[in-house]
């Protein structure tokens, strides 16, 4: 399984993060004479975009998550990674980590975002975001815990409190949360209990701009509005999150303001970059956005190293037409592949044309057979939608592993209502290798390098 | 949704603990006469027989848990209260919560077992234990950390330590860990690494007595220990386990004492009674056994208290043949419904005749399509007993949900030798309501009951 070294080194990559960008800068580069060495905190790959579903109780964890090593046992090129990236020296091409140095030809960065609270950090113990798998079986405890304390809560007002859900952000992932929580509210846990009348529930979703689903038509916006509306969640457009308190949401709207009292506050509002953002603005001198985002060439280099990309929320893209690129998985796996693809030829001695995205449309989930699918030339609403989101998202899945269950269980959820994965459960913070409890007992023998 | 308290109020049962006893006692309740409180600290039933499979990352926990509330919200007569028992008031026939108290008529008690350490409780740490979705998250952590570990590791000695898993205790926990971490480290895991051989993974499963799974016939320990040997497990018998510390298990086998290095040392050893059955001892004076197992009467309620029953894993019931029944899961079963079924007929004015278990089998699961069977007038082995066995479990399953894409998953995952729950995570300790962030935000203003 060794390459041969015979006479020059292979071209080494390495690519830090296995999220979409990653993966498929990985996969890309499977058949190319480069060695690839795949860095990641995490031992697998998660399919960001159903997380709302582990979130709301209706998938588990592992249903949304393929391991990096599995997806990629293949690639005999690739090596997979377990640890952090601490620190870049592009002078000495290494990647830092905790205890060695990686050494790099190229080196792909594709770390991704995670949530913002736009500079009001401490809202995020009030209302927790939606990035990873520990934030959803939070969210998802959360969620259960609220109904479980209003069957238990005998004061009116505080089992109000108790099912009050406030979703603030209207974007995808505002929308099919907000769309989830009133399936289970109104139809799955209908039956459940005894003191509480869960069709009480109310369930806000809070948007700054004019209309939920900003990136869509707004035909479509309005359309989800209406089914949102349908499915009993209250929809606020116009309206901006002045604070949020232990279980209080301050609300502005023109000129009024009010307050929500919410025991359930989720967070579902914006995005930063990583921080290997900073790490390589320090590393490189290389420009960052407002949002933390890596300013990329047309090429998705660095500007003064050709040899560094930045792919994925990472990146800020504005080469196409002036805005940046949005942070989806289409983008960073276009991103992937064409950065795989510019490595390969530049090998050859050959050059690429700039990176140009291709935009196949956007998709959000209402609720049960509910959606929107905004494709440019097409737009589809309702039924239609629904089906062929579940197709996309399922043929998705399946890119990186089997996940035949995944399309059995939605079938049967969709049919029986279920919500099999309610558990209330904990996960701690994210863990890394070193985490592990008998990890640190082992003093590595293997000395650090020098940088 | 309320019952008539016109005339009488109904009797009132309450459960504590909702595994398989208390489950099975309310299910069986459903049509009585009655109304029922099944208090729990969680909000999930665990089929713990196959808890083993979500530690070596082949399920995820949700596929092996249903939600009580689900399980039982067609029972009209019952309340599922998500919340944990501080002490019990026999002579105001009161449960008594964080924050409230609960009447009862009649109390039902089946809070089950948890490992014991024989004492040796600072070997937890090194050696955990495997009771709850979180020991095996946690399992499921150890062990493919330790693969990670092996794969970063340069120095041989501390790379064999990774890859050394120790197994401690031969029943069919263990014997079923161990047959599931020589699959993983002999064929799923093959393709998956560079830098080691997983094939190089020793895993030792250590007994005290002289055959592996001791509960069954000597020939089906023979059949299972020749089965194991075949995936390449090291069985030892007659191995007494006189120390664990960091990375290393001390053992002595006859007069020989030597020292194992193992950065993975899981415990399949043994199990004590959980704390109830102290709280019952205190305030009921009933008698405990070693293992704090509370003795009970011939009808499974406690001496002097005819209205107060222990069922499953923490009563010692000794009436049929002087032992006490095992901690399984269908004396737990026959146990619930027993005492179910007396409630309904004391009510009738009627008695019935002392509990008497009905022993249908053991059943132990050693690898892919291997199992052993003892049903008593039959032993099977080999692949018709793995048959058998999967067939016993997907109906045990399916008996509270419908977990159709579990056996979808195993018959998947035994084609394809896949671990798609691979996941290095980390659950907290066990989770109760009110460990819930924004729970104890909430002053409730329910006035604890005084008692």
């Amino acid at each position: 399984m060794e390459i041969s070294r015979e006479n020059q080194p292979p071209h080494q990559v390495v690519i830090i993060g296995g999220g979409f960008g990653g993966l498929h800068a990985a996969k890309a580069l499977a058949k190319a004479p480069v060695n690839v060495t795949l860095i990641d905190k995490r031992n697998f790959h998660l399919f960001q975009p159903l997380l709302y579903q582990v979130a709301t109780g209706n998938l588990s964890p592992a249903d949304i998550s393929s391991p990096l090593r599995s997806v990629l046992s293949k690639s005999q090129n690739t090596q997979v990674l377990l640890g952090s990236v601490n620190d870049i020296d592009p002078q000495g091409q290494k990647v830092i980590l905790e205890n060695e140095a990686i050494p790099y030809d190229t080196l792909i960065v594709a770390t991704g975002a995670k949530h913002s609270y736009f500079g009001k950090d401490d809202w995020e113990e009030f209302a927790p975001g939606l990035k990873t798998v520990e934030d959803a079986i939070a969210m998802r405890s959360r969620i259960f815990t609220a109904f479980e304390a209003a069957e238990r809560e005998t004061d009116a007002e505080k089992r109000r409190a108790w099912l009050t859900f406030v979703i603030v952000g209207g974007g995808p992932t505002g929308v099919e949360l907000a769309g989830a929580i009133a399936e289970l509210a109104y139809q799955t846990l209908k039956a459940d209990f005894r003191n509480i009348d869960t069709s009480e529930t109310r369930i806000l979703l809070l948007e700054g701009l004019d209309r939920i689903l900003p990136p869509f038509a707004p035909e479509l916006s309005q359309t989800a509005e209406k089914s949102l509306k349908e499915l009993g969640v209250l929809v606020q457009t116009k309206t901006l999150v002045t604070n949020i308190e232990n279980d209080i949401v301050t609300i502005k709207q023109g000129d009024s303001v009010r307050e929500i009292a919410a025991k359930t506050i989720l967070w579902a509002a914006g995005v930063k970059a990583s921080p290997m953002g900073k790490v390589l603005a320090e590393s490189t001198g290389v420009e960052l956005d407002r949002a933390g985002r890596v300013i990329v060439e047309s090429d998705l280099s660095i500007k003064g190293h050709g040899n560094i990309f930045v792919i994925g929320d990472l990146a800020n893209f504005s080469h196409q037409d002036g805005k940046p690129l949005p942070g989806v998985a289409p983008v960073a796996k276009q991103e992937g592949e064409y950065v795989a693809n510019l490595i390969a030829e530049k090998l050859q001695g050959n050059t690429l044309s700039p990176f140009n995205y291709k935009n196949h449309g956007s998709l959000a989930i209402i609720g049960q057979k509910l959606a929107v699918v905004d494709l440019g030339f097409m737009k589809l609403k309702g039924f239609f939608a629904w089906i062929f989101w579940l197709f996309v998202h399922a043929y998705f899945l399946i890119e990186f592993d089997n996940k035949l269950k995944v399309i059995i269980q939605w079938v049967w959820n969709y049919i029986t209502h279920n919500r099999s994965a309610r558990l209330i459960t904990v996960y701690e913070s994210p863990t890394k290798l070193e985490d592990n409890p008998s990890y640190y007992s082992s003093t590595s023998s293997r000395q650090p390098v020098k940088v």
